[in-house]
């Protein structure tokens, strides 16, 4: 992206705000989430997906599936510092939550997929995440497992050619954008003011004080709901030189710099969702910081040059546990057969 | 044990086998597993057993948990011609099928643990599997997770001490007594002639007449059900010096003698089971062979000394198809939480 382009999305995201500002209270998690026009959510694309999100064959050696590091039956993630992908091989960055995921505007860390979609096919190649030598492959091995083609033609009609990768990624990201899930917050924010504790109340109250949601706003308290493919990006640390730069090494990785190699985006990162926080230890892009409590006080300095009391602390954490979601009950999918043979050596 | 105790259970085991002589057709699937005494089973414990087989915490990095290499989702175990453990490592053996594993009446494929309790706490340690360095270790990661007292309390009662080692595989073995699925043979066995196709009957007649089920006798095909803690084991190959020794390397494996330190126990292995067997390729205990027709012609050779027609091993791969579970819906279970921080590193 050129610096034009640069100016022009900044003017974009400024006019948007300038007239979104008096929605940009907190908002309740709306029920559906945005799909692209190419992709609209269907029952079927979604019973698909959800299969394939717990498939370990999608990776070389059938140890890997999308659930291994981004555990539904958990907070969404790993708890991991950064994940391990097959043959014990670590990633770079720590695995963000798949819950609500959808109302992320981009996704990954730095921004780099605009959709789930395109988000869905990149794990499946990096060679320390599922380490398929490629997506051919990943569609040879889906085509060599019988009842595939059956879901497939459920999910986008009859023909051999739509077992693809683009449909594979359209299924999983159907599936996570069903991963909506509400928390006692929006319960409180819809009028049910005994949804929430007083501590958590006034967790609230200080977050807003202090300054926390100039930047966590909107619906997944990760930025102003953008059209999807806009990241909403933040420079961290925005005060630089504080203790924690060089103690959890936050200026190591240049974050989005990396996608775009203009100056001004590095140590930049798309702002993440304050919901389900308090399940996705540790935190931060590299997993460096252990504990909430933690995080809290970086980012009041890195971000806002504030330091936090420690009732002040205590507060947040309180009002960051009601984003927690409220889980439902789930049915664990039956993986599809291959009779006699496997696929994995 | 010495040679007199081994007289003293092949005694025990002929005149069981004589008793039982009539009763040694094929039986259907109980719907019920024999537990130990001291530990039945109760709804209480395998709601925790559950939580706790699908639990990655409990291996060192937080990346494998009991159904990692047996997974429900699937036919029980990985599709993978040995397991892999935390940080890619790879285990010797092939991960045997959780699914009826209840009445297998030893456990691993030499046998030695007498139970599924004492089963469940070998992966935990097992430096290539969960690697924890000691139950110690997993038993204080389990304290730290707040909810887990609740559960161990409704399990087990009321008292600190009653999350321990014993109880945490008192409650995995729960669970997995509750892994029976009868298959549409059991239908068949139990009367509706409609069940099985012509093709599967034949096998059915085809796998007696040569004599599987010499071997893979009983409810669960994996022999007589003896009293739990007895195992029937086999030497394999019976008949040395087919090809099939050396192309699969099945004498490496020196099998129960492992255990017992005993000449005669040299390449014995407990009889598998042949449920499900056409989910949980590759086959034996080192996963050599790839496919179900080729582990029938090499069990009818190393075991029978019998070269099967073609025609016998479609018969018989027919027959064996039909073992396959009829599979459940099943619930995810929820893994108790961690707020603000986590257990792995």
């Amino acid at each position: 992206m050129n610096k034009k382009n640069n100016f022009k999305l900044a003017f974009f995201i400024l006019a948007f705000l300038a007239f979104k500002m008096p929605a940009l209270a907190q908002e309740v998690l709306p029920k559906v989430a945005p799909a692209p026009e190419d992709n609209p959510t269907t029952t079927e694309k979604v019973i698909l997906g959800k299969v394939l999100f717990f498939d370990p064959r999608l990776s070389i050696d059938g140890t890997i599936s999308c659930n291994s590091c981004h555990n539904v039956m958990a907070g969404g993630d790993d708890n991991r510092p950064v994940s391990v992908g097959v043959g014990g091989k670590k990633g770079g960055r720590s695995a963000p939550t798949v819950w609500n995921s959808a109302f992320l505007t981009v996704q990954f860390w730095d921004g780099r997929a605009a959709t789930l979609e395109e988000q869905a096919k990149g794990p499946l190649v990096n060679p320390v995440e599922m380490a398929m030598p490629n997506h051919k492959l990943v569609v040879e091995r889906i085509k060599m497992i019988p009842d595939y083609k059956m879901l497939f033609e459920k999910a986008f009609g009859v023909g051999d050619d739509k077992i693809n990768i683009d449909n594979t990624a359209k299924a999983i990201a159907a599936y996570e954008r069903t991963l909506i899930v509400p928390a006692r917050f929006d319960k409180w924010l819809s009028g049910d003011k005994k949804a929430l504790l007083e501590i958590e109340e006034q967790g609230f109250e200080t977050a807003k004080t202090v300054g926390c949601f100039s930047c966590h706003m909107g619906p997944n308290f990760s930025g102003p709901q953008l059209p999807l493919g806009t990241g909403f990006y933040q420079q961290f640390p925005v005060y630089k030189g504080s203790a924690y730069d060089k103690k959890y090494q936050f200026l190591k990785d240049k974050g989005r710099f990396d996608v775009t190699k203009q100056e001004s985006d590095k140590n930049k990162w798309r702002v993440a969702s304050l919901r389900n926080i308090a399940l996705t230890a540790p935190y931060f892009h590299n997993g460096m910081v252990q504990t909430l409590d933690e995080a809290v006080r970086v980012m009041a300095k890195t971000q806002l040059n504030t330091e936090l009391k420690p009732e002040q602390v205590t507060q947040i954490v309180a009002f960051l546990k009601s984003l927690n979601s409220e889980f439902p009950k789930m049915e664990m999918p039956r993986l599809p057969t291959t009779e006699g043979y496997t696929l994995v050596k």
